[in-house]
């Protein structure tokens, strides 16, 4: 057997692992895993550093397969190449607790770098990769020693080509000259509901020159030498990202689905299968077989690249006895083990003028940051409003790849995908920030933040109608709540300058998701803590901020700016002899870890009498307010106006906090 | 004076009223009022076809100011050319109550066609428009009566071009050769960050023509002729939309702040203001003045454009006379006066099989498509997934722009846009439809159209874990709870066939907002009606759709393919002696719109042990199921297996609700 005969019989093992999975599951999609086989084999046989045994090695290649859907095409390839996942896993292809899911999930399979599927988040992903790797290099590569030398690959879909997100990310990529980026673009002319020419037919390349990028064009997917000599060329292009189109029919191989839309998303059938294995001169028989000389022909790939490997460690420990500091630095950001920043977060004096938390957490940040020389992210052209730039750092841009300031532009979808991004780049803490109203623009990449459990940081400000007149379109309402919906994101909304600082400790302390910091516009007081334990029991998500000075009736609950209104109408109260307690509720989700009797001292069950105090939407406060609390709120949308006056037409003020207060004192028990 | 003269006096007084009105209330954005104002005076005085009197006169041009936060462009020269905005007004610039709010809102101020603010949403909801025209035009304009001939302007900034759903509707737009569709893009190198460089670098015309754009530069604004010349030759490219991209200076006038970030979005200052009166030989000491010429200026152009309206009156008639059906049809439409539907809704027997929602969605949406003409929309490449088509019309495209059906390409986002941009076009009713997940690609257009109180409709499907396979990323979660946290946007989620045909006919009647069908991808059985009113019930958001034999002892209430687990369970519990009632609650909304009477018959305050069971996240469904009630639901993320084993899985099983309705019967009362 040649080494071309040998080379279609490795693609055409990935081709029938891919039908026959989908056949066994009855279920996925076989179309382009099938077409796309040669990108993979060639990938992972001639280009791609990696090491099945060791899938994290800081020095790997990086592989995005923003065209989730096809995932048992990367499958199958990780399978080839020995990564840990058997030929059973691909016989449990879309089962209950397999490795192999639906689509690739970060943390599930070995080898896979992040969860894609929908469509386009791997494509901006990946341009975050490219950017916490030009960080890296930048910030640790010295003369002789680039230990961060690697680059990004990606298989893009027509579909992520068509979400606005590729774009954004793209245009991104393109000014910053990523030239560590090579994308394919799997040009099949084929979608769910048919030819591409229904709907997407401007000129791919030509959008992406016009974003700065190098494209080539490969005519036919199975010419291996000429994807291989695109890729080298694309490699060679340093201060520009690439695109390589390639050519592909979908479900090649097929003689009845070649082409057709039918072969996207579901399975062939077992005639087409067999059909098909005949087709490529494969014993329509037998069922996920491999045979041995393609097994052997992967293990001689890997080995080359496991030498690889062995010669980067050597480089590493080199690295790690001239450059000690920096090694143990980029080694202990790896574990997040981070400096402690309790002592270094400012304390704010009690101040009844106060601040707004925006401003507070510019200082928050930029005091602790010193600690944090991995902590990479920016705004999304709303840096002058959100306030959150390492003032002692740089702009990222090309030449000084070491700047810890990104600037994302008007592009907030992109910046969380991106975020997300640098938060995979192992040692890199990404975070990014807008206006909260925004976050409706970025709510795919928060949601796969939360599912893969990213340590990624979103900080919102502007946070309610107390933004004022920006008005109806700026003021968020539901987007606390329905952030609150989202599994696994842990959301803070601080009540005053030192919640804010806490925030940020336990944002960056967090492990196992997504946190979003959520910021007011305007000046807020600084609280005096002397009736609980201060400011550090934000990390209780609730607690007891000022309590009645007899038994409680009531109990005020608020977040963010709204607990000074419960402090304030707390007095009022007490001046006509009502006790009330005051929590101050910054995370819900916080306050949910905290065992019963924690709770049971914050909302004792004999206290049912309870408001909460929030400039959002009210459903859902029904759970701590109980059947004989109520909820001031907003259930409309905000309105154009100073934003004392919006404050006062809402009902957020201390009076009608007393009026609704005694009116619930008044009504029955349930 | 000679004519430029008197144009430029006429330019000024716009920059002095922008100016002005931002520097009373003291917030807004001066600078691009300032530099776009020749934009606006050639449009309204050279250009389009509009009536102050009349502002919804069927034939009049649109424009859209994408760049929302540069409304007081608007606004001013809406008041210069006499539409109901008086100087008072302006006055009251972003002021409680006031017209002239701080971002263009529709239906506040007269002329403004779209509210626009958040970047992106005006470029695509005018693609919307153009569509609509597109179509009206296809299916209304006869030999020689042209009823429908007109065009869209929109201006836009470089935030609405980097907003990826720019790129989204700019591709489908080429695609569709709308050449009724002229954009400026106000090039002026600033956002807020600073100069554009920083991070926005790509080649903006270029990336127009990739789409199938005829691009054109003007490079002074301040050149009237240049300008109007470059809109007629925009007017005469009949096959590809324009984008005219126009080298402006933010603050133009300005001595001190021309050209800079710091005049985007605050005040110039008063002293500023003054210098900036001096340069542009004004009197400094006269605020919100316009000179008699100007309103004379203008009273001019407008009286010639009235005469336009006249004859498009004239040319209605007679297109009434010889078309009346047609003619009736459209007026109809426009007046949200549609065929009742009851009797063409078809119903579905009961099937304990069954079909899945998506399906009977399709059977009703052909069933009533005949008494709908201008029912216009389509799927983001879903179609054959959603099943929203109307078979008995085509493909909306060139060469057949009546055609129902619009292929949105896998562009969720800019297809919310344009749907919202469709349902403005005066009679059509514009829907779109993808999988439910997906509305956290289109979360800013859905908001929007609440916000406007649009009929948009948007079906989704693969509602839940239900969808099976594909898993965590396409699973639907926290989508519905966080959907119904949008007010005026009212969510159906139906538990069957007959509950998808009512849903549809709520749909089509409810004015006020868009509404959103959630349907199932798999099969679920058609109820039974014999123990309730019938399906027609849906339309009070809860019913009791099989109450206990006996008086209740217990709720269950439930929401699309959880109500036949909850059927199931009831009879199980009834086995064991135990009375359930079971309540389908398909739509939260609606049944807040009932009497308190109705909502006690549902859930009586006796009845106090109550379930919801819903494949989603719990929160808020303390609202129903009061202090002593449980909710079944998913408070994590999804899994990729089969449907059925996900179920079992997650707990959505009858004997998992029989052993928590016995456990919650055994917990004392509260």
């Amino acid at each position: 057997m040649n080494q071309n005969e040998l080379e279609t019989l490795c693609i055409n093992s990935i081709r029938t692992l891919a039908m026959d999975s989908v056949q066994k599951a009855n279920s996925g999609h076989p179309g382009t895993a099938m077409s796309l086989a040669p990108i993979a084999h060639v990938l992972w046989s001639r280009i791609m550093n990696y090491n099945p045994d060791d899938p994290r090695w800081p020095g790997r290649d990086r592989f995005i397969l923003s065209a989730g859907h096809a995932c048992i095409l990367q499958y199958s390839i990780l399978h080839l190449t020995g990564y840990d996942l058997t030929i059973d896993d691909l016989k449990d292809f879309r089962q209950w607790e397999s490795k192999t899911a639906g689509h690739p999930e970060y943390g599930l399979a070995p080898g896979i770098e992040v969860t894609t599927g929908p469509l386009g988040q791997g494509f901006a992903n990946g341009v975050g990769f490219a950017m916490g790797q030009k960080f890296l290099a930048a910030r640790y590569n010295k003369e002789g020693k680039n230990i961060f030398d690697y680059k990004i690959y990606a298989i893009c879909s027509d579909g992520d080509l068509m979400e606005g997100i590729s774009s954004e990310a793209g245009s991104i990529a393109g000014h910053q000259k990523l030239g560590n980026l090579i994308y394919f673009y799997d040009d099949n002319n084929i979608t769910i509901d048919g030819n591409t020419n229904i709907t997407f037919t401007e000129d791919v390349e030509a959008r992406f020159r016009s974003f700065g990028w190098h494209t080539q064009t490969v005519e036919d997917v199975n010419d291996l030498d000429a994807l291989e000599q695109a890729i080298r060329t694309a490699e060679a292009v340093e201060d520009q990202p690439s695109l390589i189109r390639v050519k592909t029919l979908i479900a090649y191989g097929s003689p009845n689905k070649i082409n057709t839309s039918g072969a996207h998303g579901a399975p062939l059938g077992d005639d087409e299968v067999s059909a098909t294995k005949k087709n490529l001169g494969w014993d329509p028989d037998k069922k996920f077989y491999v045979p041995d000389e393609v097994y052997d022909f992967y293990k001689k790939a890997v080995n080359d690249r496991k030498v690889k490997q062995q010669e980067w460690e050597k480089l590493f420990q080199s690295y790690q006895s001239e450059y000690a500091d920096l090694a143990t630095e980029y080694l202990n950001f790896t574990k997040e083990q981070y400096p402690s920043l309790k002592d270094d977060l400012p304390f704010f004096e009690p101040d009844e003028k106060g601040m707004a938390t925006r401003n507070a957490g510019k200082k928050v940040m930029n005091a602790i940051a010193p600690h944090l020389p991995l902590l990479l992210g920016g705004a999304a052209d709303l840096v002058e409003s959100t306030k959150t730039e390492v003032e002692a750092s740089g702009s990222f841009e090309p030449g000084n790849y070491g700047g810890q300031n990104i600037h994302f532009g008007i592009r907030e979808h992109a910046m969380g995908a991106i975020v997300n991004g640098l938060t995979l780049t192992e040692g890199i803490i990404g975070y990014g920030s807008t206006f909260f109203i925004f976050t409706d623009y970025m709510r795919p990449p928060l949601r796969l933040a939360a599912i893969m459990k990213l340590r990624s940081i979103f900080v919102y400000t502007h946070d309610s109608i107390g933004l004022g007149e920006d008005g109806t379109t700026h003021q968020p309402i539901e987007q606390l709540m329905s952030m609150r919906a989202i599994p696994n994101l842990m959301n803070i909304r601080p009540a005053d300058a030192n919640e804010t600082a806490q925030a940020w400790r336990v944002a960056i302390e967090h492990k196992g998701g997504p946190v979003s910091i959520v910021l007011t516009r305007q000046n807020i007081p600084v609280l005096d803590y002397q009736h609980c334990e201060g400011p550090q029991s934000l990390e209780k998500g609730a607690y007891v901020l000022k309590d009645a000075n007899d038994v409680p009736q009531l109990i005020l609950m608020a977040s963010g700016s709204e607990v000074h209104l419960a402090l304030e109408a707390q007095e009022k109260l007490a001046s006509e002899g009502i006790q009330a307690r005051v929590v101050s509720m910054p995370s819900w989700e916080l306050f949910e870890k905290q065992d019963a009797s924690y709770k049971e001292s914050v909302f004792p069950k004999s206290i049912r009498k309870r408001i909460s105090i929030e400039a959002g939407v009210t459903l859902g406060w029904q759970k701590y307010i109980t059947d004989e609390g109520m909820s001031i709120g907003i259930d409309t949308f905000g309105e154009s106006a100073p934003a004392k006056k919006l404050m006062e037409a809402f009902g957020f003020t201390a009076d009608n906090v007393v009026k609704q207060a005694k009116q619930l004192l008044e009504t029955a028990d349930v």
